[in-house]
C-alpha cells in the first residue's frame, strides 16, 4: 500500500470529504499538514500532536538534507527512528527552499547545485537524489523536485521552467518506481506560474504519469489574492478526481475555507506555528495579536468556543503577560491553540461537506473571521 | 488549614519522609519545588506539571510584583485565576531578587526601596507590603522579606543584617496574623551568612515565633562547597523537628541527595529548568551537555532507566540535532526530562527513607552521578 484515497462525498460547491490511508497514518480530508521543518513541530511534542488529532505531518527535505544530513537519518532508520515520530510523513522536495533560502543556485538539466544558507557548503539535488533522500527519510508521500517560478514570471520564462520541471518529474517518477517500496507514494506537482495555459499543460502532463496524488505548487508566492484564487481554483479542476489534491504552502484559515470548495484535500503551511512564535493566535473570529495592550486585562480565553487546553486553562491577559515577557510558554501555548484551531476547522469543514452544507458553513466561517468578500466568494461557493 | 505537616519517618541518617498538606496541594516530602518565576514553568504547561507529579510550584514575588503587577493579579483573583494553575504555590518574598537583580537599593528600617531591573521604576518592599502582595497572589506559603547577606559578609555586617531581618520577620508575622486567611502560611527564614553563632541566634529567634514552617536562606550564594554543606547541615539541626524545613535555592541533584540527610524537607532551584534552556540534561549518571558533538550519533535515550516521555520517545542524537539548530523543542523536551528526573529522585529518596535505607541510597545515587566524595559524604550519611 502506498496511498489509498477514498472520496466519501463531493458537495455542490466542489468541496470534497475523503480519507487518505498511508503506511503510517489515516487522514480524514480535508487535512491540514502541520510543518515540522527540521523534524520537530516547534513548541509541541509528538504526543501532543497525536492528542490534538494530527496523525501526519510535513517535513522539509532541504532542511533535513543539510542538518542532520541524509546519512545520519539513515543510520537512525529514517525520520521516525531519528525523531521519535511514529505517524505519517510527507516531505517536500526541497525545491522551494533551494529557490528561496539557498545562497546561490545553478540550474542545469541534470539538477540544481546550491550553497547551503547555513554554512555555504555546496550541494546538488537531482530528481533521483531527492527521491532517494525521501526514501531514506521513510516518507509516506514524497514530492519531486521542481522549479517554483516567481509569481511575476513571463510566459516564456515560465514555460522554460515548466519544461525542465516536467523532465525532472518524469525522472523522479522513474526513480521512484524503481526504488519505491510499497510504503512510499510520489505525488506530481503542477507548476506554470500564473499562466493558465501552462497550468493546463502541466496538469495534463502530470496526470498522464498516473501518480498516487497531485499537488499544485508555485502559489502563495507573492501574487495578488485574486490571482491566487483564480489560478488555484483553475488548477484544481484540471486534476484527476480520484486522486488526492494537495495545495502546497497554503494558507490562512480563510484560504483553507476557500480552497476546500475549489476541490483541494490537503494543505500545509507554516502560518499557525510561525505566527504563534510572533504571538499571534488564530481564532474563529480572526487573528489576535497577543502583544497588544488591549489584551493586558482581558480575562476571556482566546476563543470562548474553542475546546483546546489553552482556551480551557488560560486568559488573554495571561498570554499577553507571557508574550510581553518573551516567555517561552507564549509560543508554546499559542502553537498548541493555533494547531488545535486549524484541526478543528478542518473537522468542521469535513462535517459540513458530508452534510452537503459546505457553502453555508464556508460563508458563515468567513463572515465570523471577518474574511467574507461578497463577490468572489459567492462565485466560489455556488456558482461554478 | 494553613500547612499540615506529618513526619512519617526519620531515617538513621537524619533524612525525613513526610507529608505537607496546604489548601491547594498535598506534597510528599522530600519535595522539590520547580520555579515558575513569572507565573509559568518555562517550556511546560501546568497540565504537564501535574502529569509528572508536581502539585505545587514556587513563584517569585519580585518578578510578579513588577510584571504584571499586584493590581492586575488581584483583578484576576490571584495567581491561580491569573495563570490557570490550580495547584499549590509558595512565593518567595523577593528579598533575594531585590539584592541580586534590582539596579539600586536602599535599605532602611522601614523596608527596602529599589529600582526595577526592567524599566528603572522605583518600588518599595516593606515586611507588610510583601505579605499583602502574597496574600493577593493566593500563596499557600508566604515568605517574609529578609536580607540575604553576601557569602563573604564579616560577622559585624552579617549581625547587623540579621538584626534587621529579625525585626522584619516579626513585622511580617504580625501582618500575616492579622490578614492571613486560614489558607496562607508564613514560613520563617534563618539567615546569618556563614557565621554559625548568627545562624543559631537566627534559628532561635524564628522558632520562638512558632510559625508553620522554617526555611534556611542565604546559602548557595557563592560560598565554597564545604562551607555550604557545613552551614546547611548546622542550620537544619537548629530548626523545630515538627515543622517543614525548607532549604532555599538548592540545588543540583547531588545537593538534594545530601541535604535530605541533613533533615530538609523542601527545596527549590532554577537549575533543572534553566540548565535545560542551556541544553543540559540531568540524569542518573550525571549531566549531559547536548551541544557536544559526541552525542550527534548517539542513539540512546538521555537515560535508559528514565521513564519520562522524552526518554521513551527520543534519542540523544535527536536532542543534539534540536540543540544544534536552537529549536525551541530542545529546551522544551529537556525541561520535561529534567523536572521528571528531579521528581523521580525525590520519590526514590522518600521510598528509601521509609525503608530506613537512605544512607545506602544516597551513597549509590551519588556514586552513579559521579558526585561521591568519600570523607564528607560518609560523615553526613552515618556519623551524626
Amino acid at each position: 500500500m502506498q496511498v489509498e484515497f477514498t472520496l466519501d462525498y463531493t458537495d455542490a460547491t466542489g468541496a470534497r470529504a475523503g480519507e487518505i490511508v498511508t503506511a503510517n497514518a489515516r487522514l480524514e480530508t480535508p487535512y491540514f499538514q502541520p510543518v515540522a521543518t527540521a523534524g520537530a513541530i516547534k513548541g509541541l511534542s509528538w504526543r501532543t500532536m497525536k492528542a490534538i488529532g494530527y496523525p501526519h505531518v510535513l517535513m522539509n527535505t532541504y532542511h533535513l538534507a543539510l542538518r542532520p544530513g541524509v546519512e545520519r537519518i539513515e543510520a537512525a532508520g529514517g525520520m521516525r527512528g531519528f525523531s521519535g515520530w511514529d505517524g505519517g510523513i510527507l516531505t517536500d522536495s526541497g525545491g522551494y527552499q533551494v529557490f528561496s533560502l539557498a545562497k546561490m543556485r545553478k540550474i542545469e538539466p541534470g539538477g540544481v547545485t546550491f550553497m547551503s544558507h547555513i554554512d555555504g557548503s555546496t550541494h546538488i539535488f537531482t530528481p533521483e537524489s531527492v527521491v532517494e533522500a525521501q526514501r531514506v527519510f521513510g516518507s509516506d508521500v514524497m514530492m519531486p523536485i521542481d522549479i517554483c517560478s516567481p509569481a511575476d514570471s513571463e510566459r516564456d520564462k515560465a514555460a522554460a521552467d515548466l519544461e525542465l520541471t516536467h523532465k525532472w518529474l518524469k525522472r523522479a517518477a522513474k526513480s521512484w518506481e524503481k526504488t519505491a517500496s510499497d510504503k512510499s507514494a510520489l505525488f506530481g506537482i503542477v507548476q506554470g506560474a500564473m499562466h493558465k495555459n501552462l497550468r493546463a499543460k502541466s496538469a495534463k502532463f502530470a496526470a498522464k504519469l498516473d501518480l498516487p496524488g497531485y499537488a499544485v505548487g508555485g502559489l502563495s508566492v507573492g501574487e495578488a489574492d485574486d490571482v491566487f484564487a483564480d489560478i488555484a481554483e483553475f488548477s484544481a479542476e484540471l486534476l484527476p478526481e480520484n486522486k488526492p489534491r494537495y495545495l502546497m504552502g497554503v494558507g490562512t484559515p480563510a484560504d483553507l475555507v476557500r480552497a476546500i470548495c475549489w476541490g483541494y484535500d490537503m494543505f500545509d503551511c507554516v502560518l499557525p506555528t510561525r505566527m504563534a512564535r510572533h504571538h499571534v493566535a488564530y481564532t474563529r473570529t480572526g487573528r489576535l495579536d497577543l502583544r497588544r495592550a488591549v489584551y493586558s486585562g482581558d480575562e476571556r480565553p482566546l476563543d470562548e468556543k474553542c475546546g483546546c487546553p489553552v482556551c480551557k486553562d488560560h486568559t488573554r491577559a495571561y498570554l499577553w503577560h507571557l508574550a510581553k515577557l518573551n516567555e517561552i510558554n507564549a509560543p508554546v501555548l499559542l502553537t498548541l491553540h493555533n494547531l488545535y484551531y486549524y484541526r478543528d476547522l478542518m473537522r468542521k469543514a469535513r462535517a459540513a461537506i458530508l452534510k452537503g452544507k459546505y457553502a453555508g458553513f464556508a460563508a458563515s466561517a468567513l463572515k465570523e473571521m471577518g474574511e467574507w468578500r461578497e463577490e468572489p466568494d459567492a462565485s466560489k461557493f455556488g456558482g461554478r
